[in-house]
């Protein structure tokens, strides 16, 4: 193995990474999606994330003119869907009717939401960051919401929802097994 | 539930998270470690991550003034050494003498690698922008390497090894069922 491959493989150390289906809507507030994986939360208060996007994605000009866009979180059972959505481009089709998806109305932004997953984060561009080759899109969440039956103590119950994970590729995983440090 | 508690309890949507050991040095050299999961993948060429850290932590001083910073992955046999690392302080107390963890020479950094994990990301510091309680530090992948027997064409063999991941509180999770879309 070349340095420049070991590089490569061990950057994808960060994975798996929870599957988000991003929504950003066009100047008439026609919705596009895309599935991401590369997002983190920073800090808690106020809440804020960030969502590192390639600057050749469609999502991308949209984000950059709206400056919002909310995340939605797919459970395993969407993965078709979810690999249909990263696999075809909102430049040529409109995804929203491709999909078999339901888009309504966000609490505070024009974007909308997506009802078949289970968390919506609703997020305004605050900063931007060029790096490399993408745009690191820092965002308050400004509305967070979802399927309180799937939760426990403020936690997913990973024994009752199959959180999607993307490891790379074509290949994703779900987190089933619960661990807890010795006290 | 109030407004306010559905958006701490879905803000945590973004969950479970590969954990990380975040190891910075101090102007001696010493090492201090530190788990997270607050970071992503921002950019493959070059590679460049994000780190996000509370402005109160011991090991962000560290990197403030070294602007370099070390990510090394633990498997889930190491669940109690993370938690540990991560209720205690480096102000307090020279963790690397209370943690059974050997550091060793990294390859382009002054700060060391973790040698009981399983993947190492050298990173330096190209950009910090604070948000909120939180200083988002972007930094370029300068080197990545590990072990090779868990990768399987680029990803994580998870059917080899438990990579550990962080739900929230002491809750943790591996993830080790692979899912594959439909052709």
């Amino acid at each position: 193995m070349s340095m420049k491959e070991e590089l490569e493989y061990f950057y994808m150390a960060l994975h798996p990474r929870v599957v988000v289906l991003v929504v950003a809507i066009d100047r008439e507030g026609n919705p596009n999606v895309m599935p991401a994986s590369w997002t983190t939360p920073i800090s808690e208060e106020p809440p804020h994330v960030a969502l590192a996007m390639w600057r050749e994605n469609y999502t991308w000009k949209l984000i950059k003119e709206s400056k919002e866009f909310t995340l939605n979180t797919p459970t395993a059972e969407l993965i078709d869907l979810v690999w249909k959505a990263g696999t075809i481009s909102g430049k040529d089709v409109d995804k929203s009717r491709i999909l078999k998806l339901t888009f309504s109305k966000s609490r505070k932004l024009k974007t909308p939401i997506i009802e078949e997953c289970i968390a919506h984060l609703e997020c305004k561009v605050v900063d931007e960051v060029d790096v490399g080759e993408s745009t690191l899109f820092i965002a308050e969440v400004v509305e967070a919401y979802g399927s309180k039956e799937y939760l426990v103590r403020g936690k997913w119950n990973v024994r009752k929802v199959n959180v999607l994970e993307h490891l790379g590729g074509r290949v994703f995983t779900i987190a089933t097994k619960v661990l807890y440090p010795e006290r």
